[in-house]
């Protein structure tokens, strides 16, 4: 506080040097070119993006075509999420204008052309807390972060539910709106101030640019958000909810938290009903959300909803009326430097795309090498969940689903704690607690070696795969250390 | 991005080596000598307050005396404002205990203190948005900011609008709990996880001490909180209404703040009268809400508040339910350096103590030099606004009213717009924009110094004040520069 010292020193200001009234700031830009003049952006910029609006999303690709046309080179893409709907972003990589891609989670075709080396620099997968760390722990530093907006006012107080493109929440863009050295809302809908509920409040906004169209409502949602119908994994879902029953955990106060994908969701409406029948009153669900997950919350099932991304149109719907629906942002959910919701989990359902017999899990890449996908909420909800319990067929196509090793380590084994598969329920041997939870329920469990043999009785035993020489990226854990590389492929 | 180089010299870590999952942090402390040293504090520290229990917070005394009792000297007390339940913080001053004060807003004993120089260093005095800014911007660097916390769940997510002393928004505490080394959320209502609406999530708490009681609900509403019933009051009001109509503003997309004092509350209802009549559907409104607000919300006058601080109960069970009452942060309301509410004022009525001929007001002490008040928003919502008007009687005791300079400028001339009395309405000669409208409106004016001839015919001429020669603090301006010195007490 140095400034209360010596005050004699201090200049104070003269009547004629007072200052006038404050003027509204301008910040609506009328066109692409002077939005990229204001931006002042140099070869090697870290330009940032989100991906709520999902495959839908028709932001990223014209920000970055302009970028190029600028003729920016070494540009570093941090954005949350890549689908293929950003496919023509392909020949940036080709012509140098992006050198490096940060994401948590990456598929279709700018994957592959990853994977089969085509960055002149690297990848990093983090995991969406992890993202979030990195961000506000200025790890990596963004200088302007292009914010996909359902609707902004003149002042930049964007909302994810009004607008034409209302795609929810934005909790993966706030970190970016704290910390870019400029911060850009890009949006359909100008509507009149207030603009709120506000995502993210005028105070973090810098410009304003208005365009036909940021995407494809329709695109938001993906094509896993449904319960599966198929025997098999319908019979995983049912011995996952007999898992979650020995874990002891089923009960008043239970926090939990499912992917989207079709076993998991199908684990939710077991566990719906479970609850429903035995009167339990949980506490939260957390992560992107389902309808699924909205319809317990209005049944009484849940207090609240903590809501990082609208997986489906019910859950924007809910979003809007219900006040025990909260926003909340990556950091908040998962960031490992922070408290975070996910520290609060009893139960997560999980996905994989492989598993090793450390537990480790795969959802990087597949089990060829190719990148198709990322961590998301992977490792965070691991980590911080009382129990992880990954759900997945053992026989899914001809590919191997337990290994020895992952090709890719997502999520460190020592975080994985349950998998349960068509074949028997595996617990991590870490986990002796839960171990015995399981005998005294009189659940059967069976060793993950057990499995992977019996896989391999029946599918023969895989081939290894050639991973490429160069090293062209890595995968991060959410604390910023680094569990695995990434390869080129060979093709 | 200099980690995406040289991907082959990043340690990877060995399965070993693999975290293991999260713990969910502990950080209830059990006594206060746990607290204290947990955060280590050394002399010269700088720490926190928010005033948002106003004259029935019972939180910053029993800290500042354990902080005294540790030995610790020469402490920067940064608090958003100072009430006479304060008090027992003068000892503190005299034995060296707080050397510096920071605050917005200082009223009682310990302002009296302060101007009688029992400060070892000296005071700050700044706007509410510029004690966000200078927070926000580390030109004050905050080491522990103790959150008085109507309730907080076991990982520190705090709510206003929860618990018994339930004081609403807690706009003012937001940028000291992003920017202070250490957090701590002192409450008397520990509640069920998870604690929500938050005003402050647990990404940004790093410790939680429970009390007995953090204040008397009963102190939130100040005695300044109620219309006048005063006829020259009232007819001061009546003539702003006028003012207000002759400014062109008074029309649809209205947004309008308004002080708690008792002529600025007869103005709303003038005003809520004067908008049914013309069907008038306002904006917003801003700043600190009262009961007045919350009505005129609700019958449509305004689509929307924003609100940095609950001034009566009304405020803060309307904020409960109604999703248009809206929080804002101190510095999305009035921090110079972002865009803020402020700036999109249309209309602010503000008190003043005295205000000279150069428009000039002075808030922060009384006509004596003896501090006693201080700018809150004044400085933010004149600077902001399109038109800031003044509403005052001219005599409202043996004091005089405009003088040729007041003796501590709080908010400069050249922001501060019209002044309404009981004898006339001054324009500022600087707006010939607003004299341009007055004329046509048919809405006489009156010359400032006028206003203060007239004033000196009928009590006199004001005896000069004797000041002290020593300096003791600063009036800062919202922006960080100097408008004024603040003098020592003669006595």
């Amino acid at each position: 506080m140095n400034y209360l010292d010596n005050l004699e020193d201090v200049k104070v200001l003269k009547q004629s040097e007072f200052p006038s009234k404050s003027s509204k700031r301008k910040k609506i830009v009328k066109d692409m070119d002077e939005l990229l003049k204001r931006l002042d952006l140099k070869d090697e910029a870290v330009v940032s993006f989100h991906h709520h609006l999902r495959n839908g999303d028709r932001v990223l690709v014209p920000v970055m075509k302009a970028l190029q046309k600028m003729g920016l080179k070494d540009l570093t893409l941090v954005s949350s999420s890549i689908f293929p709907a950003h496919e023509e972003i392909i020949p940036l990589m080709e012509d140098g204008t992006i050198k490096n891609i940060v994401t948590s989670y990456i598929t279709g075709g700018v994957a592959t052309a990853v994977s089969k080396g085509k960055l002149k620099g690297s990848i990093l997968m983090q995991s969406h807390g992890g993202r979030a760390r990195s961000i506000l722990n200025e790890e990596v530093v963004i200088d302007a972060a292009f914010i996909a907006s359902p609707s902004a006012d003149e002042m930049g107080n964007i909302s994810g539910v009004n607008g034409e493109n209302s795609c929810g929440v934005l909790g993966y863009a706030i970190a970016d709106s704290q910390k870019a050295k400029k911060v850009i809302s890009i949006t359909d809908s100008l509507v009149e101030y207030p603009n709120y509920p506000a995502d993210i409040s005028e105070d973090y906004v810098d410009y304003i640019y208005e365009i036909d169209s940021i995407g494809l409502k329709s695109g938001i949602v993906s094509g896993t958000t449904q319960v599966t119908k198929d025997p098999i994994g319908l019979k995983i879902a049912k011995d996952t909810l007999k898992a979650m029953k020995a874990t002891g955990l089923l009960k008043d106060g239970l926090s939990f938290q499912t992917g989207a994908g079709g076993i998991s969701l199908a684990v939710a409406d077991f566990l719906k009903d479970y609850m429903l029948e035995n009167n339990i009153k949980g506490s939260f669900a957390s992560g992107g959300i389902t309808g699924y997950l909205t319809e317990m919350l209005e049944m009484g099932l849940f207090t609240s909803l903590f809501d990082v991304q609208c997986f489906d149109l019910e859950a924007i719907e809910s979003l809007k009326r219900n006040p025990n629906h909260i926003r909340m942002s990556a950091s908040l959910y998962g960031n490992p430097e922070v408290s975070a919701v996910v520290d609060n989990l009893d139960i997560v359902i999980l996905g994989a795309t492989e598993i090793d017999t450390n537990f480790n899990v795969n959802v990087s890449t597949g089990s060829d090498g190719v990148i198709m996908g990322g961590s998301g909420g992977h490792q965070d909800t691991a980590a911080g969940s009382k129990v992880s319990i990954i759900v997945s067929k053992l026989f899914s196509s001809r590919i191997p689903f337990i290994k020895d090793r992952v090709e890719v380590i997502t999520t460190p084994g020592s975080t994985v704690d349950i998998l349960v598969t068509e074949r028997g329920i595996a617990v991590n041997p870490m986990r002796k607690d839960l171990i015995e939870s399981f005998e005294k329920a009189n659940v059967d469990i069976i060793d993950i070696k057990e499995l992977k043999s019996y896989a391999e009785e029946v599918m023969g035993k895989p081939e290894k795969i050639e991973k490429g020489q160069r090293i062209i990226g890595l995968s991060q854990y959410r604390d910023g250390s680094v569990l695995d590389y990434i390869y080129e492929i060979k093709n």
